[in-house]
């Protein structure tokens, strides 16, 4: 399942299909995926702000801000679906390697290795999800300070979205780390974990609360 | 724009457009649409997680729970993806109605009549989203109680989501009716909204914190 041609497995298919999937007893996708493609429609939300707000002669004093805004946000939303896709894969090895048999002493010892790489690798996902997360929730007070006013309400969807993304990789961190034997890998990612975390709800109620008395 | 051509136009693109067509400057899909994705993508998560409850034997006590539950989940998923399709329909006729003439007093009176239809229609939208999405919140204590304790992230993720979807949906209503002229509609409208607000972030904090102890 690995490789080029699964590059945009899930991203190609119809957000029916997606749903459907999503909603089925299937492997994937799951809560992971679902926590990133969050983040992209959060970032998809600040770029919009940003198109509707180019070229517009209202906004030219801010016209070289936005753009350089909007760089940062189509990076993110690309990084973004991009995880979407490696989170499907993390999660479909961990899956296969669970199932490895574990009869004899050297299974065991093949599988136990073989699941602590796979478990890394399907923390190391999420973690990423979370870090683009708090990067586009980053970009949201200069996208409602200097974007289109008739998009406010976008940019509050947007930072929605993002702190949803945000918690929902920070769940699926937790569930992985929780099977981590590695004291030290869980220990610091947990940290890590808690860095991200710290006052984003708080920055998210900020501007959304704000975006409301624009409203 | 409307009838039946347009019934599926908006989920039956592919994610990876969906996103593209939302970062671009086009007046459709935008944060409507998202919030009503959102609310979507957390009904179809609890019924991931009934899905992989159903038919174990361990959760047999259960299953007549389960079942019951699902139904209501699967309901409100297809409710939402129709909703996405009707916000798009809703904000493009609202788009097309701005840009009628407005020179003469009758093409005046016409256009006010218009848009006074057009906005109601846009509102009402996002209204129905926020009422589902606060559905799709409702049915996460039992999923967390009840539902394949392997999967109680993704309960947190479906909560998270539809909390997100419902404010999302409370900003696109807020921003209709700042230019809606019936003061009895605005007043009726801002009062259903407060309601449906009511309790929902503690609600969500309540179950991730839950979530987050069982993992």
């Amino acid at each position: 399942m690995e490789g080029a041609n699964m590059a945009n497995a899930m991203t190609d298919k119809t957000v029916k299909t997606f749903l459907d999937e999503l909603a089925s007893n299937a492997p994937a996708p799951g809560g992971g995926s679902v926590a990133a493609l969050s983040g992209a429609l959060g970032a998809g939300l600040i770029s919009m702000v940003c198109n509707l707000t180019l070229g517009k002669p209202k906004y030219a004093a801010v016209e070289n801000d936005i753009a350089a805004l909007v760089k940062k946000s189509e990076s993110l939303r690309k990084e973004l679906a991009n995880l979407l896709e490696e989170d499907v894969q993390a999660y479909t090895i961990l899956n296969t390697t669970m199932k490895m048999p574990k009869d004899t002493d050297e299974q065991k010892t093949v599988r136990a290795k073989a699941m602590d790489k796979a478990l890394k690798a399907a923390t190391d996902v999420p973690m990423r999800v979370a870090e683009a997360c708090v990067n586009v929730m980053a970009l949201c007070p200069e996208a409602t300070a200097k974007g289109n006013s008739n998009a406010v309400s976008d940019v509050g969807v947007g930072i929605l979205m993002a702190e949803a993304g945000l918690r929902s990789a920070a769940l699926n961190v937790l569930i992985n780390l929780k099977i981590v034997k590695d004291e030290k890998f869980v220990s610091d990612n947990r940290k890590k974990l808690d860095n991200l975390l710290s006052g984003k709800p708080a920055l998210r109620d900020e501007i959304y609360n704000l975006v409301v008395t624009k409203l």
